[in-house]
């Protein structure tokens, strides 16, 4: 076995696994990503190459070749396989090799660490778990949504470079529509600074509510639903510690009961996996659904259109206060009405880091 | 308050004033470049964003929300202030916050640091004071060419990637005029390099004048000046710790004395603020003023092509050496007759560092 | 004389030429890039200027003006040596400052560091000798091919992020044609795994041949000589510490002795010259030399081609590989049979920096 030594700049050598909240399923890739090509990522300072074999199973291994260390995301996926696109090592879905061209025998220790997947509902998860406790204890979240035929959705993946937290922030205080998204998704900047919230929590979970009843429907509602005039709107948030959902809509004004689950009028159901790929830097996995009455290729392109756009504005909004955070160091900031929910899922995430 | 922790790289957590002379007023902007947007700048190693409110009042602040840390420069300026763009705190131009959009109590420690600032014939000038007494000791200089009938002018800022003081020796040497700027306002090379210099000092003043008597136009005023033939050509420059005055220009040759302030012929002032940014980086903000005795306009426009022109090629040089320095460490150089000015405006600037 | 203090990030101040093998020739440059303009190149930690005097002769100084640090590399060359873009001095081949513009006396302290070099067989070779024996030890290398009637070559350099032995790893072994270039030289994957291959080392030189007969010719040997069908195919690579020299080709089945220095058929002859920049990166200076018996030109053009096409898969290859390192930090690698001659070469360069 040899070492080849290498010198500066280490990017994440020892996996720091104790920097983020472990014991928990996190979004690794949207299952369409996984065709016929791997997909190579850090998540929680992992190097891990993602990839789906010829009968759909899903696998995730150390992104590293055993061999000479070329990025396994780098090479060719076969039937059963990964190929190495250097000097042609083939793994399998567990990590070991099982083919070194022109060499018969396969040493034991030719093989990478494999990580546990799952995928449920459009969905790969990737579990990591605490060091004495590899094991899932238990499967990953399933999102009815995705498999719904009341819906119609769409996603991206975007990478941020600002702490995971800070997006959490974001989506925990949705006050900062009126600000951030005046023109697609947030309409009166005073109506939502105003909106009465209640936030609750109870283990893990935090739930933040906030109803604008009467209000005028923003541009993205009113273009792709037709509403009569004013309406009854509202935002549920629901924190989980390595995804949010947020429910939010309208209904005419004076229709349909606000907090009732079977309630009608135009809805965007958001997923928001949130995972981290490093203490500095993390992975946005979103997805918008919504129910078009009709028109619901037109509408839901709009919606998929308008979405886009009111997250790449939060995207400039969180790198930038990222940004400046460094460039100013730890300093104090003070909270305001709307800081609720936000802090406490930073308490959860506190204490699930212990 | 909350205390969000964040990580790595910290460009210039506790501000290190004492890097740079104290006691000082620096030009902070162009008045032009106030209108209706705030400047974010980093000055002397703060984080400062510029704006001016309804009445004219140019106001500096801290450039950082005490909410959640955004960039205030990522805001809107208001008739009385400046709005964040995140959640739409409200500062006035003292950085006190004067709304929080929702909550009817504004917290005593809402509020941003604020810097003195002056806004005198055409510059808006700050002032970094000592940390045991940082009220202004004087008024902002003035610059009476800005606003004087005889000259037309314009101007920039350039961004270095140097430190300050190697305009400081570019501009106190102009023997370089002859190997960078041969084609501008050089003209021939052994000419600068033989003029006579005379290098004077007093207080944290240097004055560094050289003529040219009977020597060629170079090509920049032949070609805004109707010179009959060879002319009499001088170079007073004057340094200043934060800016420099360089008065160059020309007559013909055997008329007026080149000593005399009013002397005819053509005239170059420029206006040289150098601002550091941090110890490495500096802002560099110029104008050139200029005396056409007719088509204004046109040699106005030549006039400040050709500045343009020749400020740029001193940036190509002056970053390559800074990388050069980099790269070679701490090595001693050698002095040559040119750099007696330079020398001494170093001496100034290590004296006020004390 | 002046030290300028400056500040942050030193790149290499201190040169750490016990990093690399020393007393060894490398190459510098191809001859064919110092025409009228000095090359500035960064050779194992050594900021060095290159530049062509009028009678021709090739000198290599300290990049860096003794006066204000300005590269020289961004200066001019004169017939008789290399003048400062920044105040004019001037330097002639053995470093000497022999002009200061303006000023009679040259102080013996204005002089930069000279370098040996020697210039042979269309390459410049610079001498890294051990501190306490600058002196080179023996002349620089020829390469007869680059001057042989019967071949034509061209060539270029390369700029790796990526340390100079996974250079030598690549060249050394082969077999990765078959996965890395599958589309030019590689052809048949198996064949290339399975070919048998013979190691020899002595000193500090290391010869791996491989030889592949009756074997299908890849696509660019077709492409550029007229085989009858099946060839017999050789590689020859000879390990050299600074440089390789690989000598592959194929002649048709059954014909010339694969083994014979006189066999006929298609050459591809490559010269590898692995200059180490600095301790993480390098300059790949190569050229492909070859061999046509009609259509010359289209003949060397083609070849070059497939070679550049090659040597850029290489780079993507190579460079990868060392980000996943250092992203992965020091983990042993198991090694597989092709690793032979790049593991002895590894060796003696271990031994030569002792």
């Amino acid at each position: 076995m040899t070492t080849i030594s290498i010198h500066p700049v280490r990017e994440s050598a020892v996996p720091q696994r104790s920097k983020f909240p472990l014991n928990q399923w996190y979004v690794a890739a949207h299952s369409s990503e996984l065709a016929d090509k791997p997909v190579g990522r850090k998540l929680l300072g992992e190097a891990v190459v993602l990839f789906r074999i010829g009968d759909g199973t899903v696998a995730a291994l150390e992104d590293r070749c055993c061999h000479r260390a070329l990025p396994l995301s780098a090479g060719t996926v076969e039937s059963c396989g990964l190929r190495c696109g250097y000097h042609g090592l083939l793994y399998n879905h567990e990590g070991k090799c099982v083919e070194i061209p022109g060499q018969e025998r396969i040493p034991s220790k030719a093989k990478v660490s494999a990580y546990h997947v799952q995928e449920r509902d459009g969905l790969i998860w990737i579990w990591f778990g605490k060091p004495e406790n590899p094991e899932p204890m238990c499967d990953a979240p399933s999102y009815s949504v995705h498999s719904s035929p009341e819906y119609v959705y769409g996603g991206d993946v975007y990478h941020y470079n600002a702490p995971y937290q800070l997006i959490h922030d974001n989506l925990l205080d949705l006050s900062h529509l009126g600000y951030v998204h005046l023109h697609t998704i947030g309409g009166n900047a005073k109506l939502h600074m105003n909106a009465e919230m209640k936030v609750e929590s109870e283990g893990d979970f935090v739930r933040v509510v906030r109803y604008m009843p009467d209000s005028v429907p923003p541009p993205t509602y009113s273009a792709a639903y037709p509403f009569k005039g004013n309406v009854d709107r509202w935002q549920e948030i629901e924190f989980r510690v390595s995804h949010l959902l947020i429910w939010t809509g309208a209904v005419d004004q004076g229709t349909d009961a606000m907090d009732d689950p079977q309630r009608g009028g135009f809805h965007m159901r958001g997923f928001h996996g949130v995972t981290p790929e490093s203490e500095t830097t993390c992975h946005y996995f979103w997805t918008m659904a919504t129910n078009p009455i009709k028109d619901i290729e037109e509408v839901k392109r709009k919606v998929l259109e308008q979405t886009e756009l009111t997250f790449d504005e939060d995207k400039v909004v969180i790198e930038a206060q990222y940004q400046n955070m460094i460039r100013f160091g730890p300093k104090s900031m003070i909270d305001i009405h709307v800081d609720v929910g936000a802090n406490r899922a930073r308490r959860i995430i506190e204490r699930l880091m212990v």
